[in-house]
Parts: C-alpha cells; sequence; structure tokens
C-alpha cells in the first residue's frame, strides 16, 4: 500500500484557473508577466479566475458594481471585532473569525444555487479588505473608514487604512502584489477550500478553512517570518548576515522564503517581487532593507543553492506600504481569496467528495479493560 | 497525467486512530462493538485518540480535570453567541464562528510546543458542548447553563440544554452516540482538518475549517436532512413511503443517508444506532418514526440495493434527545473533535506539507488586451 505522504505531484484535480508549466505561471491563458507589465487589474483577475476569460466592459462594470454593493460592513460585525481587539493575538485568527461571522449574517449562506453562491463570493471578496483596515485601525483605538466606490480595489484597502489616498505608486505595487498572489494551483490553503467544498458545504465555509491553512508558517505565515528575520539582522550590533544565516543552517533551523515544492528553478514571481522591492525602497530610502535582502538572497544561493520563493521579497515590499508584520499574511488573503473562490465554484461544479484513505498502523486486536477494573498506579484498585 | 478525483481509495498518511478492516471499525486496535458494549466512556475514547492507548485511572482523572478547567465560556464569546442569535441561519456557521473566536482569546493560540498545542485542543473539546446548549438556549431567548463538574461529558451536555439532569438511559445513549462518531478514517472534515494541520497553523484553524467541511451535506449535514426526508413522509397525508421514494429515485435525487464511500456493505456503526433508534423510541413513545425508518431502509434495500449509514439511524436516534434537528450536526461535532485532534497532532508530527498539483484544462497562450482598447457590445468604443 503506497501512502503519498503530502500528496507531492499526485493531481487531484482538473482546473482552468492557474497552470505552472515550464517554470511558467499562467491564470486562464494569461501568462502573469505579461499581466503585470501591462497593468491589469486585479478586478480583471478576480473575473478571469472566476469566468476562465476575461470580461468585456460591461462586465467589469457589472464586477465593479456588485464589489460596491457588498464591502461595507454591518454594524454587528464590527461590534465583534472590537470585541477582538486584545493583545498578543494574530491577526488572521480575527479574519478567519470574521469571515465565518459574514456567512452567519448573510441570508444566503444556506442556499445553493448558483446566484446565492455567487453571492457568498463577492460578499466575501469585497469584505476582506474592509475587514483588515477596520481591524488595523480599531486595534490602534482609531475608528473603522468607510470605503470609497470611485477607488480600486487596491486603492480603497490603501485608503482605508488610513483616511488619505495612497500615492500612485505605491497604488500600482499593491495592485501588482494582488494580481501575482492571486492564484497558484493547488496550494495548501486553496486544497483545504477544496476539500470543503467537495462536502457541498457553504462558500463561507470553505474561505474560512482556507485562511486558517493560509495561517501556517509553512505556508502564508512565511512572509511575515521573513520580515523578522531580516529586522533581527538589521537591529543586531554586527549586520553579520553570512554569520546568522550559517548558525540558521548549522542549527537545521528552517529558513522562510527559499525553496518551493513545485519550483526548482526560480519562482517566476519573484522577479517582480524583488523590482518592486528596489523601486519602492528607493522611493522611501528604505534601500538598506533591499541591500539585505539581496545580501541573504546571494549567501543562500551561493551557499546551499537555495533559491528565494515568492514570500521573500513580499516581506520587504509590503513594508513599504507603511502596513505592520503581523498583517502580511491578511495582505495575501485578500488576493488569494479571489482564486479560493474561483476553486470552490469549480469544485462545487465537479460535485466529488475528496475523501483518500489512510494506512493504519497502530496496536491491534486489543481487549478493553473497563476503568473501574484497572488498579491504580500505587497498586490500591478501589 | 492521471488525475485522482476525489482521491478515492487514495492513501495519503499513516495513522494510529482508526482503522476499517474487512467492515470492521476500531479505534487504536478496539474494536468499536466491544467499547459500546461494555460502555466504554466518551472521555476514555479521547484519551485513546490523543495517545493510541487507553489511559490509567490517574491519567483518566487528569483528563477530566482538564476538561473541566476549560469548559466554560468568558463573557466576550458568549456576548459575540448573542449576536450571532437571528433567525435563519445554520447552527453550525455558528459554532465555526464561535471555536475560530476562542482562538482569538487563547493566550496559548500562537505557541506551537507541545503542551501549548495540548492547551488548545482541550479547550475545543471542552468547550464546544458548552457552546452548543449556550446557542440553543440563548436563541429561544433563555440563558446559558453553566457547565457542572460531577457530570459526564455527555451528562453535562444534556444538563445544560435544560438545566435537569438527563435520565440514564439517555445519557448511556448519548455516550454510545459520542463513542460510535469519535473518529472514521480520513472523512473529508478530517482530512480538512490535516491539510491545514500540515501548514503548522494552530488547532483553532484545523478545527474551525473541519466544522466547516462537516456542516456539507455531502457529509455530516447529512442526518439532519435525513430527519427532513422522515419528517416530510410522516406529515403527508397518505404516509406513502413507496411513492415517495419512487419519485425521488425518478428524479435521481441523492437519498441521504445511504451509501458510503468506503463500506460496501453494512456500515459497523449501523447496527448499534438502529438498535438504540429501537430502544429510545419506545421508551419516548415514538415508535411510529422507527417503523417508518425501518420501511425507508428496507424499500432502499429492496429496490436499489442501497444500505443506510451512520447518519440514517443517527437523525431518530437524536430526536429522541430532544433536539431539534437544525443541532444534529453539531452534535456529531461534539464527538467527532475528539479525532479530529487526534489527527491534527499526529499530521503536526509528521510536518509534511500537504500539497498536491492540478492538471489544467484552459485555454492556453492568450494575450491580454487592456479593457481601454476594448470595444463596449454596442460597438462604440470610448
Amino acid at each position: 500500500m503506497e501512502v503519498h505522504k503530502g500528496l507531492a505531484d499526485v493531481v487531484v484535480s482538473e482546473t482552468s484557473l492557474s497552470a505552472i508549466v515550464e517554470g511558467q505561471l499562467s491564470f486562464s491563458g494569461y501568462n502573469i508577466d505579461e499581466l503585470v507589465e501591462k497593468d491589469a487589474s486585479f478586478e480583471e483577475i478576480i473575473f478571469l479566475l472566476w469566468n476562465s476569460r476575461m470580461p468585456s466592459r460591461e462586465e467589469f462594470a457589472q464586477l465593479q458594481h456588485d464589489l460596491h454593493t457588498h464591502m461595507a460592513l454591518s454594524e454587528s460585525v464590527i461590534a465583534c471585532l472590537k470585541i477582538q481587539c486584545r493583545q498578543n493575538l494574530h491577526p488572521m485568527s480575527v479574519l478567519r473569525t470574521t469571515v465565518s461571522l459574514l456567512g452567519v449574517f448573510d441570508p444566503y449562506a444556506e442556499e445553493m444555487d448558483e446566484r446565492s453562491v455567487y453571492i457568498q463570493a463577492i460578499s466575501i471578496q469585497a469584505k476582506i479588505p474592509t475587514i483588515v483596515a477596520a481591524f488595523a485601525r480599531l486595534r490602534k483605538g482609531l475608528d473603522p473608514i468607510a470605503p470609497r466606490e470611485d477607488l480600486s480595489f487596491g486603492a480603497n484597502f490603501l485608503y482605508m487604512l488610513t483616511g488619505e489616498e495612497a500615492n500612485p505608486d505605491l497604488v500600482r505595487a499593491y495592485n501588482h502584489c494582488l494580481v501575482l498572489h492571486a492564484d497558484h494551483d493547488l496550494n495548501a490553503s486553496t486544497f483545504t477550500a477544496r476539500v470543503a467544498a467537495s462536502t457541498l458545504t457553504d462558500v463561507y465555509s470553505c474561505i474560512t478553512g482556507a485562511i486558517g491553512a493560509l495561517k501556517g508558517p509553512l505556508h502564508g505565515g512565511a512572509n511575515e517570518r521573513v520580515f523578522d528575520m531580516l529586522s533581527e539582522i538589521a537591529e543586531s550590533d554586527t549586520r553579520d548576515v553570512a554569520g546568522y544565516l550559517k548558525t540558521k543552517l548549522d542549527n537545521k533551523e528552517k529558513i522562510m522564503g527559499f525553496g518551493h515544492r513545485v519550483y526548482k528553478t526560480e519562482d517566476p514571481r519573484k522577479k517582480h517581487l524583488k523590482r518592486m522591492a528596489k523601486e519602492l525602497t528607493q522611493e522611501f530610502g528604505k534601500e538598506d532593507l533591499y541591500d539585505l535582502s539581496c545580501e541573504v538572497e546571494d549567501y543562500l544561493l551561493k551557499e546551499k543553492g537555495l533559491i528565494p520563493n515568492v514570500d521573500f521579497y513580499s516581506a520587504t515590499v509590503y513594508h513599504c506600504f507603511g502596513i505592520e508584520h503581523d498583517l502580511f499574511t491578511l495582505l495575501f488573503s485578500m488576493s488569494r481569496v479571489s482564486g479560493w473562490l474561483g476553486h470552490v465554484f469549480e469544485q462545487k461544479r465537479e460535485a466529488t467528495l475528496i475523501r483518500p484513505r489512510s494506512k493504519y498502523v497502530g496496536p491491534v486486536n486489543l481487549t478493553y479493560i473497563p476503568l473501574s477494573e484497572k488498579e491504580t498506579i500505587g497498586g490500591n484498585a478501589q
């Protein structure tokens, strides 16, 4: 009986969302390089991942309208966010809880027709930025800022963080991040969403599960840990990149932001994020952080042949947006949810329960002895 | 490239929890028939599934102590439950949200050492009955009832529903249900928990995902739909079992509570649930419901060779506990969470990311055309 631990290279489903072929990533037939270079908007990517084709102008306008209709939070949701403003929690736990809560308040949550499923999806896609921005402010004692319909998806998020319109370079860079992170084959959070969707559960259940999986340090939680590492080196007296990394490697500690199950050569998203990291650190006078990142990259390539993945330069880019590092994975989720939702639609259409088997390796043929017949450790049966 | 849709018969991991061999189900070496016949307590099963062995008397006492320590809900959690008391929601959405919320308030939620992971687990296991009972009362405008340390896990839950101690026959039957449902190989919710756990995310994330998957009508949501079907037949003028089922079969509708991916012959849990259904319906003067269930079973076996699964007689048994049918899946989760948690421990020890692949079947090599260069449907490019 062969045990496929980690399901490495096991093909679980067909998809029309993303393809990784010869080290290139494309979304429904469009190479991500072209999408970034030609400044495709994240809203177009949402449509693409949900429909396997690009929108017409009318369809694009309709999607924008639907997003705007659903982006505000109710007072009940904000009340629950306030209850969650405590110290020493991880904001991904708040996002997980609050997306789950949206399902409690959505009158369409228990309906299974196509229109209801779409409403669940658009509600989640539209509200996640509002939740993240509201929580980021509430925990600092600031009031949430209402979303604006005249801004793009990315610009509106950056606006809701501060109440001021972000500069156009930041908005453009953030849109690129949203596009690059939107989907990526059956990564662990997407697969979590598909396993849940295969039971025909509601969309909130699928996305809540995916957020929980993305939170893990071996998945989306990596970018935040990259930033921790860079900060630790930068703030040390010696700023000794080689020494720091050598100690980590000698202790066999995992170095976050390097290596990938699927890519054996360069992650095709990395070059874009590295370029943005360079441009944004220059614009904001944080060149040191970029230089440090490059030194880490060079050392690990030279010493261990390790290659950065999508998380490594994301950390520097997100930092330039002025966002606290414990919110990095929430920014990731704001984009990836578009892919999760596309996969949920696909899995629901497939309507096949995902239910694998395990190989039993424990004890066999034991006889149950009631507790009352057992002796205590001291030997005094009572 | 072979596509393993639904992962049917694909072995994903090793386990020491449950084994299904030749139509028999055992937990870490103990056949469930023996566990039920000798009245093993659910608390012993929790220990068994978490440790792959039965507890000593001291270990059992410690587990009870730990459960008692963690079963009360904080005022913040009850406040959030009150906010969730609205009409037309599914209580599984409330359970999903509230378990997720527990993670926000647990100071151990972001720690990854063995002791912290255990505290997360015991907190979830201990609090789910309190959440379910509190919500069941709050939505009827009643105050929650505090848990009692002098009652067993099952007896305490039944007590918290009404404020009165349940009769011993009910407590014994409910304990049997808890034992029978505790684990079942890599069913979809357990697998959801394991995929999430493989990213090394926190325990709350894993269990929140599992609850969402269990909610699906192709999984735990089935028992509630069995009861809907039985009620529909019972309340019709003609009570025409054959006619009702024939129409369903002719329309190719799925009949809930029948058939199972793994068992091709009888589900070993069914005989126990059928016996309990018979005994409890007699005790509570609901023999009609039992007779109706038997008629449905007989008709579907004769006409289609369909065999009832664990959900079919669970519906009648749960109804006899006096529990509203939209809470049935929550009762299931109260037991199954013990298995989920055991699998989460196992997966975390394995430390292998579960990350399969998909086969891309969408369009290829498309050229992106910016929206501004597209014509509108009317042909008037602007």
